[in-house]
């Protein structure tokens, strides 16, 4: 039977891969609605090419261009009203969440509400608020499953596996390209050095990201909401090759891990399929499927433990984590505002965690809910600013 | 609820083993039969702390002596027909077939009609007449769950799995003593040599097997046997340190690893517990759980493909397996008749593939049976014994 699919954020990273998905396998999956932000050309070619029902834009300027492009069959929808339309009410058996920050919040949860899948590859819903997404989720009988590599490997040793065996859930970092810097050296790193990532093709603000470990950060939050595991059960380790994603330990000493390639498509395409597999790979050699090349006589994994005072983001992940409430909100708003300062050379590379400690310092203790949350990032996002102009770099000579 | 457990061959490793599991866990696991083979002594001694309501030794003159031991609410037997009731008259959820060689083929198999699980750790059984009795288990219901580790290894990563997903299945090997040894030296190895093996402790015959590869290519048959993947979807990587046992690669590109100490018990609680996991052990570090000691500050984790010109013994399994038929009892009971003559010092350690050699090649194609493996199994015995003959080196001067 073919599942239904609707895409919030389908010209991003993860909603042109999660079209790849589905063109490849067109017998297993229909695309039923599509939403996107800006990029109105890319929207428009995907509609032509997989003719969903509804199309929705972020700006209600650009829907005359949709509907002058489009077949007059399909609904055409724009902003928050849009999301929510393509996400509850094109009735999708699956909603792929892959848009950037909050935007989409209001639209996943009604989809949560319909009791259907959810593959989330939004790591700030999650970090945000996976803990009322879970809870609704459970109410409503909604599956949702994890995009990001990581937290598909630690759903894929899950599977079929008892809930309440699990011992600690360990996600693997490939270390970033300053994991053999010195924490001078990582202070002043610039843009370029931190877009040099050694295993993954991914946006800037994800790769920067990778670079100070916050990445990771927010990925061990992600994961304590995803598997309702606490911080002290989560690790870290540093694999540079990127080849195991993530591993459990159960209650009984035995260890399952998984193992991919860097392609996002397969954590995509297992999102979609599961409990079922997709079929399409040719058989690799036992030594491929390690991550060694063709010419290689033999595979090596290392792994190792992240250093938290080169990589103080981490840490602050976990501080926040372990705060619980909007604490992990606040942080990652934090992060966003920091990182964007970053990338326009207002910041340092070493002020990022600066700007990430003075705002959570400043957070209160507060009761999760989701209006808590959207107060909290705002908060977040002001405390940043400020913070950030307190550490402005003198601007470049050009 | 506790499950009660029939245990066949319990004064051997495996045996003893399970024991410990069984009484690390009381609420979960109680003996209702135990059977075991000369070691009198050691069976007395385990009916007076388990209690189980039968007990069978091999021989009739062992009978006097457990009665006179054991209280009189003890039923005592002996032989095949003791056996029988131990492993299919004993009420048991779970039969454990811990003995060596084809002794308990009929035992087990009766066991498998009454459709409960046989956690297996004969791999003689499997080897031999594996498609019996998955055939046999199909129609009953009974579940065979592998005691092995490798093979536990791959039984952990498929639960959850759609069956028809699998592309290929890994096993690991130590690779023996020998691994980094010339031809001409592992050719005139001694008994001495051929037990320092580098991870496991096992029996003479299985360590033996372990410096040959030979226990290798019965597990890939075994792993045929057991998960229903042909030869050719079976490979084998040598990794040194036996911290990870097996994975699997699905048809969609993820791969799962299993990984776990080198202890027996570790299988043998997942085999008696699944689907559940037993819970009993202290949480340590995620690079304790990859095989890294204490004091070190990485885990690295090797696998390189094996050598078959030095380690002809894996390569003739796999002909075995791929002629199908009789061949794997042939290769298996051979290797049995090789491997005590090199114990004895009658035959060269390289000549143990010789032997095996020569009867494979004399063995007929065959379809299938229980009285066709039991024929072959006798005739390859023979063949081997004159090939042995054909071989004896002169006795060592002591």
């Amino acid at each position: 039977m073919q599942k239904k699919i609707a895409l919030l954020g389908s010209t991003g990273s993860i909603g042109t891969q999660t079209l790849d998905v589905v063109a490849r396998h067109p017998d297993r999956f229909r695309i039923v609605a599509l939403a996107a932000g800006s990029r109105i050309g890319d929207l428009i070619a995907q509609a032509r090419l997989f003719e969903p029902a509804i199309v929705s834009c972020a700006r209600p300027g650009d829907v005359a261009a949709l509907r002058a492009e489009l077949p007059r069959s399909m609904r055409v929808l724009c902003g928050a009203a849009g999301l929510l339309t393509v996400a509850a009410e094109s009735e999708a058996d699956v909603v792929v969440a892959a848009t950037d920050g909050a935007v989409a919040f209001e639209a996943v949860f009604a989809a949560v509400e319909r009791g259907i899948r959810i593959a989330v590859a939004n790591k700030e819903l999650i970090v945000a608020a996976g803990e009322l997404l879970v809870a609704a989720a459970q109410r409503s009988g909604a599956q949702i499953v994890p995009i990001d590599s990581e937290h598909s490997a630690i759903f894929q040793c899950l599977a079929g596996e008892p809930a309440d065996r699990v011992a600690s859930i360990v996600l693997t970092a490939s270390g970033g390209p300053f994991w053999d810097w010195d924490v001078a050296r990582i202070a002043d790193a610039s843009l370029g050095d931190a877009l040099r990532h050694p295993t993954w093709q991914m946006g800037t603000k994800n790769t920067v990201d990778s670079a100070s470990l916050m990445n990771k950060g927010l990925e061990v939050i992600e994961a304590s909401r995803l598997f309702g595991v606490p911080a002290v059960q989560i690790d870290v380790l540093v694999h540079r090759t990127s080849v195991v994603h993530g591993f459990v330990v159960f209650t009984d000493g035995n260890v399952k891990a998984q193992l991919a390639p860097p392609d996002m498509r397969l954590p995509i395409g297992y999102a979609l399929a599961y409990p079922d597999r997709l079929d399409d790979r040719a058989r690799g050699s036992a030594l491929a499927a390690l991550g060694a090349s063709a010419e290689a006589s033999a595979a090596t994994l290392v792994f190792a433990p992240p250093d938290l005072e080169r990589f103080p983001c981490l840490g602050l992940a976990y501080e926040a984590l372990r705060r619980g409430g909007t604490a992990p909100a606040a942080l990652s708003a934090a992060n966003e505002i920091a990182v964007a300062a970053f990338v326009r050379g207002e910041l340092r590379f070493g002020a990022i965690a600066e700007v990430v400690r003075a705002v959570l310092a400043d957070t209160p203790e507060e009761l999760l809910t989701l209006d808590a949350v959207r107060t909290a990032d705002r908060r977040a996002r002001t405390l940043a600013c400020k913070a950030v102009e307190a550490r402005l770099v003198a601007p470049a000579k050009s």
